[in-house]
């Protein structure tokens, strides 16, 4: 008797994850029922607005926000665009400076270069922002926004959202919070002016983002007049339905299944200290229950990538927050760690123990593997 | 024995049309295949990367283009943005002059707005443009960009792309056509050296748009950096998957359905013109087969529209390349005719001669119910 072949494991769930069984069900409820357009009078149009209400009002509740706060956009990316653009095209008044975290996404950091001056303010060794370092400097002149992300999602580590909301109220200034990696895996708190979160990452489908705006804030148009400025043309009716009912889905397992995965990436972090020459990054306690990310010296990212793909496992590798170019991650080379070499795992929901067990028996001789053929074992 | 209710019919398919059957399939398809992030480099990313490529393959075969000139946005409207504000960036050098055609989508017109001084071309009572002056405005100092829409979406009267294209060219000045109302209903012209293109409109999903540049033409980025401008943080794979396939089965029957819904429009026309102190829009012969539109004095076109749905047929009304606000139309008052009380009809492949009989049947005294809530029968 033959055995089958072993299942593959996929551990780069991190911003794109396989749908959510819920989403995919919800998907073609919508498509049945709300494929037209909402914006028209009749029957169906009707019907296709009811549904996106629906779903906003399903996410604001996640949010703690209200549901005319709540918008969908074309993607994550594209609501962080719109967040920095237009919040800082709001405050044009009180001036142009832009300060946010150096561990941002890239969409954020290019975005405030294009609406103005950005000030970076730096992390340390395990990617925290300095809390202090931002409140000085949203309580500086001429600041028209701030952006903090809620967590990395290359290295997992939690940023002091509380601690800055605060800072930048006092100052007047309106903070964007980027849960772009954490809404659906751990609570978000609801000390932000802006936020921006990402279907895709929680389980639900891609080509659909969140923005939500707090009422007091200010979004001018800044791309040419539209009637939905925040995703001109409108967003598919079945994706934004898809994601709601996902995040509805994933919040009532919040705690169980952060918790499960917590152990699975003590389990990683553990087993991977042992390889030689590696560095595991990121805040090994306040961190996102299901990321962990590690470098490995002498190795070629890209290699590594290769070899485990051969052998099975799909994992994450680069900057992880723009696209898997394999430049160097701007995130690990603010937090000052190995920036080349790099692997990130981010586990599913669906992950199993028999999962991360395999892939850590498979991981210390793919890296050897990938080592000899650098020509650097015994270096 | 009670009868059923008879069946619904949906007669506003223009820029939204229930999805293809096989478009459906597709969708579930490459869901399956193709949820992963295509940058990446696992096997996964790399099977959505082939879903993508593929995608853009189909469609450029039917337009005529190289794959590598053929992108999906997130939107129609969101590719003729990008068309408009980053064709004319990269013709800085030579003016900020856009010339467009006075029907064209108000995102055409907004962006023109946006990316320079907006020129308007006139067009006739039919709503064809006047390529003479077309011809003259291109050939004129600091032309950045000419658009000309190869059909209007919202009276079905197609334009001298070819002609204008001819002048364009002369000029040194690329034209866009916005083939967001003609693609999947009528052959297009390869006279074109920008191209946007609606998968909406022709059975696909809504939520992602096409966008087609010769590789002579300049697009320089216009918003904040981002690995993909034309879409940024990407577009749902299952989506653009699904988009093609659709535009591929209705290429293969365009002659067939053409001819089928132009016999159909044809006898809307000739039925509606019957109804006393109406108006038919839109040129009778140089048109789109599956769209007509008319306008009937003394008549809201809000009420006509509630009063048609409720006897089961939904129709579309107003400014209906915007929204559908009702504001009078910008198309119908640059043709010199009535901007109140329309009606736009836009069959589907599906449209029975029946469904157009009954509906036939109903239009009359709904017209004649409406007119006498306003009061205004026998003025």
């Amino acid at each position: 008797m033959e055995s089958s072949p072993p299942r593959r494991v996929h551990l780069d769930n991190g911003g794109r994850a396989p749908w959510h069984p819920l989403a995919r069900e919800a998907f073609l409820q919508a498509l049945d029922d709300g494929w037209a357009d909402p914006r028209r009078l009749h029957a169906e149009g009707r019907r296709a607005a009811r549904l996106v209400d629906g779903a906003r009002e399903a996410v604001a509740a996640v949010l703690g926000a209200r549901t005319e706060e709540v918008r969908f956009t074309h993607s994550h990316t594209a609501a962080l665009h719109r967040a920095v653009l237009a919040g800082a095209a709001g405050r044009r008044r009180a001036g142009d400076r832009v300060v946010v975290g150096a561990t941002e996404r890239a969409a954020v950091l290019h975005a405030a270069d294009a609406a103005g001056r950005r000030e970076t303010i730096p992390v340390d060794r395990l990617g925290r922002g300095d809390a202090g370092a931002f409140a000085a400097a949203v309580a500086g002149p001429g600041v028209a926004l701030a952006a903090l992300q809620h967590a990395n999602g290359e290295v997992g580590t939690l940023q002091p959202v509380e601690q800055v909301h605060d800072a930048a109220r006092a100052a007047g200034v309106p903070l964007l919070v980027d849960a772009g990696a954490s809404l659906g895996h751990a609570r978000v708190p609801e000390t932000w002016d802006l936020l921006a979160a990402d279907p895709a990452d929680w389980g639900g489908p891609s080509g659909v983002g969140v923005l939500a705006a707090r009422g007091r804030v200010r979004l001018p148009d800044v791309g040419p007049e539209d009637a939905e400025p925040w995703a001109p043309g409108g967003v598919s009716v079945p994706l934004a339905f898809a994601s709601a009912v996902a995040l509805e889905s994933v919040q009532a397992d919040l705690d169980a299944a952060g918790a499960r995965r917590r152990e699975l990436v003590d389990r990683i972090r553990a087993v991977v200290a042992g390889v030689p020459d590696v560095e595991v990054v990121g805040d090994p306690e306040n961190r996102l229950p299901h990321v962990v990310t590690f470098s490995f010296l002498y190795v070629d990212g890209e290699a590594l990538v290769t070899e485990l793909d051969r052998q099975g496992f799909a994992v994450g590798s680069g900057s992880a927050c723009t696209a898997s170019t394999l430049e160097p991650s701007h995130v690990l080379a603010a937090m000052g760690v190995l920036t080349h070499g790099n692997v990130r795992i981010a586990l599913d929901r669906t992950t199993s123990a028999e999962d991360v067990e395999r892939f850590l028996a498979v991981l210390p001789p793919a890296v050897e593997r990938v080592r000899d053929a650098l020509g650097v074992r015994g270096l």
